[in-house]
């Protein structure tokens, strides 16, 4: 099973980005030990600031992995472009947020992408892409792309 | 580690309802799946379809569980009342629900517990309620009442 | 051909409640006049002032009555959980309105349910009621669930 | 007893209009049916596709009819016009819609005639006429102007 | 001086239509009387339940009247047309109402037309229409189309 | 006949503030003219930029004289005291605007005070309080208190 | 003079509920004091979770006792259903409130049952409900059922 | 292919009417040029100030031209009753606006029978009609009634 | 313990002012009753229609009275200045009204100076203030500015 | 005559994406279409992912192009940064969408960058192009930077 | 070049005030550090709680002043009245605010003087002030009136 | 003391975009006047018409400029995630705006990032930024990261 995680804007930042809310941990991390709970799991990695790059990755990935775990950032609850590319694609995608969303302010609870995913985990700190790669794992779905 | 699930008004009729929508599965035989994937956690389960026995039921359970799995049906996004039962209570409460509640009606976008709430799952059919327990364990929480 | 009739909160005190707006009838009496003057359909009612057990009846009768006569009272302009167990149900369901509630206050004017009913009915006294179980002779439908 | 049936914009066309919303029956042959009905009831027809005649209609026939069944079709939800002609008639008017418009698109939901009207029916095809007929004969109301 | 008094919707009505609201004179008696009052004005005068006639009559007078006294009665509220049509035209134009529009129904505190008339004048039974003609005179406008 | 004309905030600077919109005429100038027009009638002056002082005299002369006219000026858009004391008052009061306010921004289309007041005059330069004198007259009221 | 105090959901749990809002002292011994400040006074007492046990004992009580403090809880802000049955109960209600309701989330600061009630006590704790009875001893109402 | 051209309300008016927005071309010479670029389409021609007229045309129309190009002026924002006509229709329909009105007021960028339409040409004056000619031409459809 | 009342705008009018509402007894007899049912505590009063003059006073007295009673009659629903006043205070203030604000019209039921205050009594006639002291007393709060 | 065509985001999947919609030619094989059709048009083409790099490309061709065909995709509902660039910019831009934008879901309705355009031509698939070349040489216009 | 800074309500209070707001010093002290600082700039001062005192004092120094340092407190937020007065006026006008105004609640978001003023200076604490005199002083800007 | 502007979309185009509301100046030019004005201040400059770059620059530089002068143009008013990377750094910020954007469209009004910038200052030309750098001397601030 081939999966790709896509973080959005400030994802970059994790660990140090505001640590009540984020956490103290860091991406790079956490990735290894997912990596290292799912060894039969190839599980790739991309973070862009820019909106255009992650709607790009998620063009170039959707023919050929097995699902998306994406956290989109504050494109959530804005891009337009972005829930177009992904209504565009084959693979099946979860939407993550390490917060809960819906219990911050008001236009973080509007999810632009979320009628084009499978479904949405948020609020469980980094174990929310955990939880995700695992339901990819319950459900073991193919890309049939 | 000791859970409860507790279901709110329609969930009695899983397997029958909306099939399209809910899947075929009742969820009796879904929560024998539910104890044996994870043998060492109690599980208990509640159902009701009126809102103040939901409430009841989560003022006596959550001074002693160590985490509620709350599909509060349709009144997650109509019950102030569900909502502050939760914000009175010391045990977390994971929110799930089976469908993607983001890529249906709008009126279902909403929660009102989703601010009382440790984190939520949606989306994922009945293994939404395994993430919820799986997330319960890797976290390790205790009641702490 | 089996009918069922049920009603929501408050309309066990028809007769007495505000009869500017709800007449000076109350329910007994008028169930009887229903029946002698339908003497070949079964009618059986329920009423009930909790929203859970509207839900449990509807759950219960719906899989063999032919029709249901649901006038839901205040539930009508609030309850997605009462919503959801009619979508749920394979019964015909008639909404029903003694006065008529478009032209009262906005908040009546809204009715959740609707959607999942077969038509509306509203603002003709008990003939409400009349008429409805009429359009079950008319269109002669049976369970087909 | 006297009656007038009132049609609005478009029905003229029933019968071929979207015939999976508004069924495959023509309105002249309906009549003919409601008139062998109610061979006790006169009931005089008009159609028409503009506002203004329907509103120079409601003046002509509201001071001696005994009622009015109004399909106002589109206008609905958009004439203001037209609920001041019948706010300005004694005789009784009731409104009908051959589909449910409650369950169709948001606009549809609004009916500005409402208030003015003694009550609404709304989904049960053309029998809609007929359950209003069926009302102006169990309430035996005569035009008191 | 030449001046057209245009009637909207249910106008006609006028004496009949609720008196509590619009008064019990009928406007022909009223026109003789405004007539009268202002023997140095010639005053036409017409009348139409169709949006569609009252904006050709505006177009058609626009060209050579000296002002037009206009109650568009309920088109007031809801013709973007009828205000295209004034917009597109040369003489002055007085929007007047019998009743004070801004003590009823919210809805008719909106006026689409009002942005293209010179002034309103509202509230002062049919007076309205000869405050309207004493401003004419007042500002002795002329029409340079 | 007694009246008094009462004119809110920034009222004092007729003849200077924004003569597009307001004209180059400053108030006291046409107050003579006003009572030159109409000799038979006592007309009093008022002008404060304070919303309380227009209260304070709308209490003091509501009791004794036949008929306010009110510019409130930017008040009415804003001012629930003012509308209140017009509501606790006997003398009728008419609505002035020198523009046509329901030609200007959104905000002005709405009047607060509207529906304590005879009627509304707007658009007439000056001459809005000319026209409001006359209808004193025509209509003849006197102070019923 | 005959008194009764309904509590809503959640209200069980005065004292350990959220004490920085609701304080913390129990119902229960609030309860023996009221009866020790006002002993000419009979106070009963209900508290149910449950919308519909609500509705029901407002029904039963309102028939025969002097006046009904009510704290609905949660249920104020959604329930049309209780709302209803206050409108359709003879003896007057007083609406209160522990905490500040205005002072707290927008969605508390609207009452759905407050247009049928007396009046509205909010945000001195406990001694809510003693203002509320001291009023009922003021006025001196009887029940005029 | 016989397409016809359906003109709402002041489009009767194209050369006088506001010259800035609408240009100052009539409506007939430009009909003519039509005509003369497009030689093997027979151009039918329609105008009304009537919704209803306009309703009426597209039903007679509808059955047997190969194309409507629609131009419903100010009904474009407020007609249910013209898109209600346009949805029982089976001629496809491209919908023309001489003026931009994405870049004109906010009322005029909801276009109700935009959705009942093939495609939008707006801004180009009265090319936006020969535009939609020439995508009939490149499109090449017949009715297919 | 001194206490002050602050009545905001036609408070000074309470006997004349609309008696359906507001009661036909003046505020200075009622200051007497209050002064006598309370003989421990000084009771100061002031009154204004000025929305400035309000807030100056509260500036005043904040710094040394034990608590406010304060009546903002239309200020309430629309004075952010008002509110920040209190905001700057260190005296508790108790929100009054005489009416039920709750059962009348919407704009009334905003109330801009709730978040600063202890709590609202409204509804209650003038013992709104009673309760007010009342209240006071119970709670024995002193001014700790 | 020289234009440029920019495309926004997910048309370079067109022949992929969702083809229900969007068809199932991709834009290649189109352009080369167009520039046959057009031998005397010089056609540029770009398109990106990224919001920036168009604005930067319109900013670099905005002062030579004689015009632009901008589809800008998702943008279009999103980017005021895109409708700036527009405004600063000398060329004549035609928008473009291959959908009906008009008749899919509400948040595509509403254009940022309309107001900033010549025109808009949406729902003919890849003609809609096509149309927009054609104007651009009716018009004749040239850019004038 | 001559200023006049006007204050509006509760900035007489400043030092006292909410100093986690607004700071710890008094206006009168900062006042003579900036008449230090710029010494060569005649600056006037006015403060006051009434908004009509505000306006006359805007007129008053409209004519003459070189500039206006504006900081209106609550007003800001609600005055049409004092909006219009700015419009009135030929000096330039610098909004000022202490705090950062678009950082704290929403309805402090929406300046209503905002449009009639040159620009804004918020949340720089009294260096707010500070920073518009410095800009009067780049500008070199002289009373044009 | 080190600082950084930061300009957004098309501030590249200054003195070429709109010279009526952006003036005429390029900000090369006026860059150096500011290092020439503020000899003692390091100050660094990037722009970008890429959110995304922006976003990265902050995280970049945020950790140790003593402050940002951030201009973010058209994602001001529409990037939750430029929000995001300013909410999560230590240095402070000064948002900037060379126009009035509170005198603009409505949509200009609205800040995303101004809840987490230190203050706002707009409209005074290219001095906005000439005031933010004064600002940061005046308050000496250090990066305390």
């Amino acid at each position: 099973m081939k999966l790709i995680i896509i973080n959005g804007p400030n994802l970059n930042l994790l660990g140090n980005r505001e640590p009540d809310i984020y956490g103290k941990e860091g991406f790079g991390g956490y990735l290894e030990k997912l990596r290292a709970w799912f060894p039969n799991v190839h599980i790739d990695y991309f973070q862009s600031n820019l909106e255009g790059e992650l709607i790009s990755k998620i063009q170039d990935t959707g023919a050929w992995v097995d699902g998306i775990v994406l956290n989109a950032g504050g494109y959530t609850h804005t891009s337009v472009a972005l829930a177009d590319a992904l209504a565009a694609m084959k693979a099946p995608v979860i939407e993550v947020h390490i917060s809960n969303i819906f219990a911050r302010e008001d236009f973080r609870h509007r999810s632009l992408i979320g009628p084009h995913c499978t479904g949405c985990i948020a609020g469980f700190g980094l174990d929310s892409y955990r939880l995700a790669v695992q339901n990819f794992i319950h459900s073991g779905q193919k890309n049939k792309g």
